[in-house]
């Protein structure tokens, strides 16, 4: 039981690193093309909101991951691979913000967010059947989790949505990445029944 | 009660974490312009000032932030995400330090530094009204952090007025940026009394 | 004993945040090269494909070293060193990552990805004969250490073969790399019989 | 108690972040640079050494701040901001070493990091002095303190030291740099004796 908990405890704390990580190293990208003119700082200006789309984004999946390993007892071989999986796709994040902030125009670099996006909402849902599986005992836990995964659904197909609108409209794409994190603020039992 | 600890304990560390790289990234751009030369050396001095200062103010708002937390018992929704928009504008700290050390005599270089870390510090203040609410019973801690939001009201507004007056004299605006840092390193209660 | 456990803590905190940071800049490189048509993203293939391939060997010693440090209960000088010896090793993953990436049909820089496995797999080789010396007591955990043993001295023979295959076929080494990760999650007990 | 106690835990958290980044970061530099034939490689040679005896450096840092904050059980102001003080000098290790990675023959960049690595061990001094202050009470403890001390003023002076010789000798500053490392490895006793 102890044994067990503090691995819990280093799955998350590794977790949590490669996150903070990726949140801060989003930022080396506006260095690079810093100018002193007003004009110069304009141009940087889709660099900086791609920036603090992703910034919310991580935000966002931390903050649910948090409350989600937070329910575990025991680390499995699954649990660690699935978490380890996620991990990959959201090391991808600062990749793809930089690419969308720097060809925010370019259908294929907003499909490509998009795409990273559902890898890892993806792997989000993947990480939570998982753990649902695995703690299936607690009853109210998992009416908690069947809410939350009604969420990552619907997210997880609009970020796969995104993908071909993009060569409709790069706009339709940006205002799917927009409501998304809004959803999330959304409080929790407005939506279960909006749906 | 053993729950909410944990939580708070993984706050923390998620929040060191991302201190920790910005406090480190921002010299990697010191690295970019080494030629063997003291002239060449001599050059990179802003760079590096720049990077003292930043070093300093992030290591204030790290021990500010640690005594803030150390109090809390329980992490709610609203301080989960105050504390994440406090790390958004931090997350910052390393381009503008980087934009100031290459354009120490631009205006808008120090305007937007005296910009970010306003946003900063108004904050760190948004934050500690939040624990304080949560914190209320406590009387002592209420008196603690009255005083510390003293000292933030002060800053952020010293922050906030080096922005215009970098368009003055962008050396009024380093003089505030030095003075903040010290402010802090006065005693508790003389600085009370002079107010 | 409370006070050796808390060392055992502070190293593995310390190695997860190095490995955390090598497994999160090694994404860096692709940014780089994004240019915003189909062609240019198909050039940045080969570094995805080494990146993907980095993080899932450094995710496979992770989770070795996890279940190594975890069975120890005191932090000797010669564990320490062993480790930090280890993490010299993993810390070049990113540079010879990024080597292989831009160079994969060069014998030259396959021969390097191979060589910097070998010593990683060889370090942690060394890391479990100090570990199994210090906790020879339990004897169920030294049948666990030498069934895992066997795999690690197989993979670091592995590695250290790619080095001179590559000046063969590169491909052949590229079959070598792929073929150790895919060893790692056959099940125990059927490979120990295959042997 | 249990109140300084996550404290110290927290400094140490935090310390070992920036630490892990700093040894991590040094390796960027290497992967600048790469060209797929062995002279490039070979040209590349002094900065791959300037990393390795960089992260030797670094990594008895650790260890001796390691044995140093453990031994505390209570943080104080001056604890933290000499622990702060010693973290920015260790920070600029990585532009330290780059510089001399690519400057190896220039006095001016052996100088340099010798300044670096005098003002990171003259920092580890302060630092422990606070702590012997501290925590007086106990006899074994100081005299164990007092024989790192030596070694501490020791290298402190070698590197010091090493700044002016670099002008005569660049190759007998790095007889220097290679000299200190080795002797923390020596046994406690047999250099107690030989000073």
């Amino acid at each position: 039981m102890p044994d067990s908990e503090m691995t819990t405890g280093r799955l998350e704390a590794f977790s949590d690193g490669v996150i903070a990580i990726i949140v801060t190293i989003m930022v080396l990208e506006l260095r690079a093309r810093s100018q002193p003119t007003l004009a110069a700082l304009w141009k940087v200006t889709p660099i900086f909101l791609s920036y603090g789309l992703s910034f919310l984004v991580v935000a966002i999946m931390w903050v649910n991951r948090h409350h989600l390993i937070h329910a575990v007892h025991g680390v499995t071989a699954r649990l660690l691979w699935s978490n380890l999986y996620l991990l990959f796709w959201m090391s991808l994040v600062p990749f793809v913000t930089d690419y969308l902030g720097k060809n925010y125009h370019e259908p294929l670099a907003v499909a490509l967010y998009g795409l990273d996006l559902f890898l890892c909402s993806s792997a989000l849902y993947l990480l939570r059947i998982i753990l649902v599986e695995q703690d299936s005992r607690d009853g109210n836990l998992a009416d908690y989790h069947r809410s939350i995964q009604r969420k990552n659904v619907f997210s997880a197909a609009l970020y796969l949505s995104s993908v071909p609108v993009a060569y409709l409209s790069v706009y339709a794409s940006f205002f799917t990445f927009a409501l998304i994190p809004a959803m999330y603020f959304l409080p929790e039992k407005r939506l279960a029944k909006q749906e």
